[in-house]
């Protein structure tokens, strides 16, 4: 290790210790911490400043297949990071630079010289954007908001884009890049507070507050045209009430079903999918990954919407280490969080 | 008119007296009959040979907004047909061509001619196929198949292809037009005596039978390598078991759900829609009068088919004319029919 002050340092850890039912408990996770080992050859051994706390990490505690494997028990709970590293072997991360990837809900994150590449650790620039925008517009919920609208829903200007979640990470870039793409913008939000402030700074059209429970005659009173390009976060009666709006030849992304993540019975169906065979209408899932090699384009696009101002980045930053991770990623669920949720880990 | 033999013919009529709910049942039907009118300047009189029986028309009988508007209270019952002019003041429609269009549930239609156009009256040439397979293969069903399977469902060579309904009218060319493009086609059947016509007489690789309750298993021994392409005619619980079969990128084309046309409840939204995000797939509904354009194209291609062999067409023909209607569309709904359900309604 080339930074003999982190000799004797401690590592803490949060592990899943058992697959949660419902919502996660204290039970679910298990605090450790460990003695710092140096890099082996060619390593690089990151200290974690912030991490990005996701709706999919619900996913991800399951058991079963999904688009990546389930966290094992006892294993460290997987979690994308920015960081800064700390003691390196590898000539393409010198200590003292900053970087992004998947560190996991620890103060340090050890990456061996063989699974470098597979980690998807990279480099970050702060004259981009700040150290939790790149977890936000430039970070994963950024590269999801920004392929999910365009390759997959293929706004067109003059189009009307429905975005639920509109006050969280992925939904506030989802609407503020489809207005810049010449769209009408109607997010769909949890309480006056979230909609006021997606209309006043991020520029919507409109928002819907779900929790007033008006969202079919609002969406018939904001969307006088129909919704032809509907990005869903949230799944459940949204979800449905959206279906009986859709234009012919409508588009709905399908990103994620916050609602339904913690359901201890079935998930609820979309019982309005009919709808898409009348409106001859296309619902499609999508799964940021595919789009890696195109993420350096996506970020200089978005990171110029930043520096000009036409985009703005919310992030709701916990403070706590990772010992404070059990209970702030309970924010989500009561979507309490406003903006993109992130856990600060450590100064640099 | 033209064909003194047709004075003082009666037309019998088989009008909608009200909207059913659930199973449709004879209090929903009026039969009327009426006297015959010459047809006016420019209008074409067409006996009725035989009716197209579909499970659209359950749809067609509810109130609300759908692809096509539904049938009034009173009005005769919308029904495509074939059958031959009789009368006729247009030069477009000699008197004992064949014709096919939307005849309605009736002995004779007339078709004035402001309405020539719009109603999509058609000749037809009974070289390419009989009469009955111009409401089956070189019909709407035919149409159906064939435009949902290669515009929406994108099958490649060597795919999976698999299909519900595999014995109805739209099923059996979607599976036999699957095989000729190269495909593995897995049909789900209600019976032993329809998955082994499927199999023995249509050529698809396998047929499930759903009502052996065995889909699941089913279709992991059949598809070992997943469902590439499903063409969904039931909806219900087949979709459902579907979904968790799919692969990376699938197309579920929603042509139908027959199994929901009759419920009295919500229906039944497909719970595993989020296999659709898991595997970056898509679910897209079609209708089939989008293609009208093209529908000369298809007829060509698959009357080739039907001629040198590679396809074969099974109509259930019931004889009794309009005023076994109501009895005989309940067929579709027990799943009774084999193959595409046509209602004799008179010789030429």
């Amino acid at each position: 290790m080339s930074n003999p002050s982190l000799a004797n340092t401690l590592n803490h850890q949060v592990r899943l210790a058992s697959r949660p039912v419902g919502l996660p408990t204290d039970a679910n996770w298990q605090l450790t911490q460990e003695t710092l080992a140096p890099p082996g050859p060619g390593g690089v051994l990151v200290k974690t400043l912030a991490l990005s706390l996701d709706p999919a990490m619900r996913g991800w505690m399951n058991e079963g297949k999904s688009y990546i494997p389930p966290v094992g028990i006892g294993e460290v709970m997987r979690a994308g990071g920015v960081g800064v590293v700390v003691a390196s072997d590898s000539p393409a991360f010198e200590i003292g630079s900053h970087v992004a990837g998947g560190l996991g809900v620890q103060a340090y994150c050890h990456i061996p010289a063989e699974q470098l590449r597979k980690s998807g650790l990279s480099r970050i620039d702060l004259r981009l954007g700040t150290l939790t925008q790149w977890l936000n517009v430039l970070g994963m919920p950024g590269m999801t908001a920004y392929f999910g609208l365009l390759q997959v829903g293929h706004p067109q200007p003059g189009q009307t884009v429905v975005v639920s979640g509109a006050a969280g990470a992925v939904g506030q870039t989802v609407g503020q890049l489809a207005r810049i793409k010449g769209c009408r913008v109607v997010g769909i939000a949890g309480g006056q507070a979230k909609c006021d402030w997606v209309v006043k700074e991020l520029g919507f059209d409109a928002c819907i507050d779900y929790k007033a429970g008006q969202v079919k005659e609002g969406l018939r009173e904001l969307c006088p045209k129909g919704v032809d390009v509907y990005f869903d976060n949230v799944g459940g009666d949204i979800l449905d009430t959206v279906l009986t709006r859709i234009t012919r030849g409508a588009r709905i992304v399908i990103c994620g079903a916050i609602s339904q993540y913690n359901a201890t019975s079935a998930v609820q169906g979309p019982k309005n999918y009919l709808s898409l065979l009348v409106n001859r209408a296309r619902m499609e899932g999508m799964v940021v990954f595919d789009y890696a090699d195109r993420y350096p384009q996506a970020i200089a696009e978005l990171a110029g919407y930043l520096k000009d101002g036409r985009m703005i980045s919310r992030e709701d930053v916990v403070a706590g280490g990772v010992q404070a991770f059990p209970a702030t990623l309970l924010k989500l669920f009561s979507g309490e969080n406003f903006g993109k949720l992130v856990l600060k880990v450590a100064d640099e």
